[in-house]
């Protein structure tokens, strides 16, 4: 293992119990930025590896080689007391315990933050929960999709006659698990100052209600009330890309001086100069009207012709890409965001790098995404266990390793 | 000023450039941990100030105060040289420079990251971009929706004859504003260690390609392609909240013992039991028969009685809120989420408090958010200015402060 010594986490060791989203993505943040993330995993692993479709090999689908790059994986049976005894000596190790565990599963195997923190006072012992325990919902399993329709996120897409619905990528998890990764930093940053652990709790039903409110509590923030509950201005059914003369295109206009440079651009001066459209709260008044005359304008025009000159006219404006366009985007490939790779076992992929820059600091992938317990070996050796003693745990299915099987390997 | 000494980030100082909502979220959460943000407005103050509808006296809309919290405002006229050295003396004493300035204006005042650093050599001089200086869209406006278009998650919208559309909330921005905060706190632990300043870039365009890719890359993560590009999972027509017999409710479904239960619960053992559903990657082959049987299921019974049976089996199940069913949800009165205060000048709000929990630190709301430049004479005090220099800053209009008008209070 190359160390990275100017990465900022470097030296900063994670031990991290948590499986699909919220946890994996919060630590692949971690990882990126240095720290040394060791993924405890369960016989039947992270169950990303499962339900987001086939890989070279089973259990290392994209998504899951996505978010777990950087990290390495021990596979634990922890209801073998052998198992948590081994996991209480990683602990003994780390920075920070992270897990997405119950409340419940999390007691029964000792491992809640008093526990833990008695054992190992310095520690960060961080919890990811649906639901905060102070409140009537703590313990309800949680996931995304619940979240997003709890949340009220689902049901803002009910306007104009539609139906609630889900944003079509893990929404909640995603922003979750980024605010895990805040409060991850957080708490190391003050651990740093006073070297004190500390207990975390990131509840995700109450994180990301906290976000949408902050969006749309509008004029219901006061009281009484100044406006509607809800920013009409996000949630009006014209705020959508634009149709143009041979696709769609996505222009903003915030300010009043895009706005008039936007329609100087389409040669329509008569617009630039209306009344309803010349300040940010007369469009505000006329939201729809405006959205309607835009969309009209763009209409006349073909996509290439809008780039060309709303770029010219300093207009924010951009292809509505496709996954498949974006895929192609110049400007990602002049930055390198995807990168041809080789995965040891699961031949050519394409690798998404970083997209954060900070001076005297390269991230670089240090591992590639694990087989389940494809470390195990390796960290019980750390760990001080003898090849007798790590043999017998292997051969009592206290420890395990799935071996990439070599003739399963992409041609 | 009253100090939290326990706050992770107490005693860290951030001169806060941005406005709109990528960087004062991101310096919100910096300052829910207890950084001390200052917010460098130019006269006409953050734009969200006039954009997000209307607040008791003007320029205090609800989303402005529920992000700007835990901020001091200073206002001053850069484009005037004791204006700039003001600032320059301001960013003498912080940890952190964050802006979200185009790179020529930044350069133009000679703001940018090697003028500043020479200068305050440890500083931690963060950038906010909407595309990465390295690439071919360097220096371009950029926008959450234009964002939302060019990741293509604008288009993820436009399968099964939809349209393109926007998430209806602000989701690059929100997400972006995480990650910067992620980078600033990684900066500011490695200063800790070892008191270097960094610089530091994060371009929205690629972060947000960068999560959407992991995301949907899917199958064509490998080469060749194991499968689609896009998880036909969330972007089937059915990923979406189950019609109930009065309404809509959300049901997630991951793991077999899940799909399992569900059915039990509605007394289909015979659907408990198909081979088509009872494993993960059955149900991924069929996909969209699943979820048609389970939206047949589901139609049968009132959103009361699901809760109800689902719970009780142990099935992740939410109500599907509106923003007005949210803001009565008991769970979060139990938490506590939403807080009834009286802000000094705008008089009786709805606070959203912070959702993540830290042992030893209780996030402490350290001053309302501010008015334009509310604190431009305590903070110029501070950094040394006279009674009689301040005055006379004031006088040629290089500092200013919008004093509230109080016949304009709510009643």
């Amino acid at each position: 293992m190359t160390q990275n010594t100017s990465a900022p986490l470097a030296g900063i060791r994670i031990i991290d119990l948590t499986s699909a989203v919220v946890g994996p993505y919060a630590t692949q943040v971690l990882g990126e930025y240095g720290a040394d993330v060791i993924k405890v995993e369960e016989r039947s692993g992270d169950v990303i590896r499962w339900i987001c479709g086939r890989s070279p090999t089973p259990g290392m689908p994209g998504k899951f080689l996505h978010m777990n790059g950087n990290k390495r994986s021990i596979c634990l049976d922890l209801k073998q007391e052998e198992g948590r005894q081994a996991l209480l000596k990683l602990v003994d190790t780390a920075h920070v315990f992270l897990h997405n565990m119950r409340p419940a599963a999390l007691a029964r195997l000792g491992l809640d933050a008093e526990t833990l923190r008695k054992r190992h006072s310095p520690l960060i012992h961080a919890s990811i929960v649906g639901f905060g325990s102070k409140g009537r919902y703590a313990g309800r399993p949680a996931y995304d999709s619940i979240l997003q329709g709890g949340t009220g996120l689902a049901s803002l897409f009910a306007t104009h006659g539609a139906e609630p619905r889900y944003v079509p990528y893990v929404v909640v998890d995603r922003t979750a698990g980024l605010m895990v990764a805040n409060a991850v930093l957080a708490a190391l940053f003050a651990h740093q100052r006073d070297g004190a652990g500390r207990t975390l709790e990131v509840p995700m039903f109450e994180s990301f209600a906290a976000l949408l409110l902050s969006e749309h509590m509008y004029g219901h923030t006061f009281d009484p009330p100044t406006g509607p509950l809800g920013d009409q201005r996000l949630l009006d059914a014209n705020a959508k890309p634009v149709q143009t003369r041979d696709g769609y295109v996505c222009i903003t206009t915030n300010t009043d001086a895009q706005v008039k440079r936007l329609f100087e651009a389409l040669g329509r001066s008569d617009l630039a100069n209306d009344a309803r459209y010349a300040t940010s709260l007369a469009r505000i008044e006329h939201v729809s009207e405006f959205f309607s005359a835009r969309a009209d304008v763009v209409r006349q025009f073909s996509t290439e012709e809008l780039m060309e000159r709303l770029l010219e006219h300093d207009v924010p404006i951009m292809p509505c890409h496709t996954l498949d366009s974006l895929l192609q985007d110049p400007h990602l490939r002049d930055v390198g965001l995807i990168e041809n790779d080789t995965h040891p076992t699961q031949g050519a992929i394409k690798r998404i790098k970083p997209a954060m820059s900070m001076s005297g600091f390269q991230a670089k992938l240090r591992h590639h995404a694990p087989h389940i317990g494809e470390q195990s070996t390796e960290i019980l050796r750390e760990l001080g266990y003898s090849p007798a003693d790590i043999e017998n745990l292997f051969n009592r299915g206290i420890a395990l390793a799935h071996k990439p099987d070599p003739s399963s390997r992409p041609q």
